[in-house]
């Protein structure tokens, strides 16, 4: 413990209470005074593994998620976030930098779970459209698993920045294009086959969502489908409780945002033009996944 | 729940997602779109029942122990909280009579055992010192067990208000005398049976509690006995999880306050001059109560 401190230029004190109370929540193992790490934080929390995830924390512990939280009285009051109005919309929001720069690691299990169920390995020339792509670890992955997919990037420019670095590693930068701007006004091109929308919709109210699948669908070639990453409870709108506890969140965080249900998310997307919606709970992940069929 | 929005005076759409997030908890059962309360939340969260103890949030989830929390890493390089210097033992700080206000709902499996304990109900004449009694309510549970029991309370001036109030209420003013003041500084009096010590030796650097304690020694009569209500952790530091852990809470706030173990304990009390102290869980609750004889 004393090597410890004098380690991170920290007082033995400040260590030793730090240290034992990692302990008790299992991330450091004590025995005869000593410390060491348990199996899960030497995987998931040393930087010198390969499967560190530690930066999450600059995104879900983030000051601005405090700040929503100390205001949820008033969020609650008006039906929407006390924060700036429309402020999560606003172009270059460092706030999605940080974002893309921060989360790849907690996408892993669903992006191979949606390139494993669209048949990525089968190899078929694949247009793929990355709707506010963020970090874009989902059309990667894409790429990665299937050498004939070209992928095509949309968010802000500064984001791309994170995008392109990230394929650039994963060696797919080749079959990697970028389009900066809004998902809602940016030219999305056309003639794809799949089009991805991660952790986008929850951010918007119903009338928004509907009209950015408008934009989709029109991207989409007739055969074409939409693949939604969302957190989407039950109809009781109070299980799983993860994905249904998101939606305070949003109502914290968002002017209008929500946790939409199977059937709300089915009713927009044919009110946007789609045929049949099905849905596909992810093992071990919070999140779920809706496949759209541009034609019934 | 449009009733509920109109009668709290709230959008729909927010005391929806409210209610939905408190039924993932269960504070809320939700049936057929309609909400009510849990019996839990019935018996310990309605303003309309006995056992309210919704007033403790108003302590524990105060700001200032947030601010403390933001400032953890400072702490720990420190070894002592980043916040002000000393702030916890500043007179008439006015968090101390919020903790008066509202924290009394959290002492009473506590108190009762302490009554119990000590046979309280034998009725024999005591005389009983309560040192910083916030609340009163551990001197006052006494003074109700034992008719013969005479209270000597000890805190701020603006504490000590809360404190008659509840003596007050619970029929017992006419055996409760006030002394206001520092436990380090007041007049405390002697000749007591017993002494509580109830949540205060945390917040203190050894040598601090060992000057405390020679006081207590000075005011009990020889064969009294000091009666301590702690977070005493397991000779690890890291068992059973809540004593250990409140050590976190110590270091983000206290100058040098700690969860002691019971060898610690021990070892300050003998250095006060104590001889046996004795050991003993409360069942339910995370604290423990050492039980000390001023002539072993």
């Amino acid at each position: 413990m004393e090597q410890i401190a004098e380690r991170v230029k920290a007082s033995p004190r400040g260590v030793r209470i730090l240290s034992d109370y990692l302990a008790i929540l299992g991330f450091l193992k004590k025995e005869n005074e000593s410390y060491s790490l348990t199996a899960d934080a030497a995987l998931f929390l040393s930087k010198h593994s390969r499967a560190y995830m530690g930066t999450i924390a600059e995104f879900l512990a983030n000051e601005r998620h405090y700040e929503n939280f100390r205001k949820l009285t008033e969020a609650v009051r008006r039906g929407g976030t006390a924060g700036e109005k429309g402020h999560n919309m606003a172009p270059d929001d460092e706030l999605w930098v940080k974002f893309a720069r921060s989360m790849a690691p907690l996408t892993i299990p669903a992006t191979l779970f949606i390139a494993q169920l669209e048949g990525a390995a089968e190899g078929r020339p694949w247009r793929v459209l990355d709707i506010a792509a963020g970090h874009g670890m989902y059309g990667i992955t894409i790429a990665q698993q299937n050498p004939q997919a070209h992928i095509t990037a949309v968010d802000w420019p500064a984001v791309l920045e994170v995008a392109r670095e990230n394929a650039e590693k994963a060696g797919v930068a080749s079959r990697y294009e970028t389009r900066p701007g809004s998902a809602f006004e940016a030219d999305l091109g056309d003639g794809y086959d799949l089009v991805l929308l991660t952790n986008i919709f929850y951010h918007f109210d119903k009338p928004t969502c509907v009209r950015l699948m408008q934009r989709v669908h029109q991207a989409l070639k007739p055969t074409g489908k939409a693949i939604t990453l969302e957190f989407v409870p039950d109809e009781d709108r109070i299980s799983p409780p993860t994905a249904a506890g998101f939606s305070l969140l949003m109502l914290a965080g968002t002017d209008a945002g929500d946790a939409y249900t199977f059937s709300e998310y089915d009713g927009m997307f044919q009110n946007a033009g789609f045929g049949r919606t099905t849905f596909h709970p992810i093992p071990e992940m919070p999140q779920q996944l809706l496949v759209s069929e541009k034609t019934g």
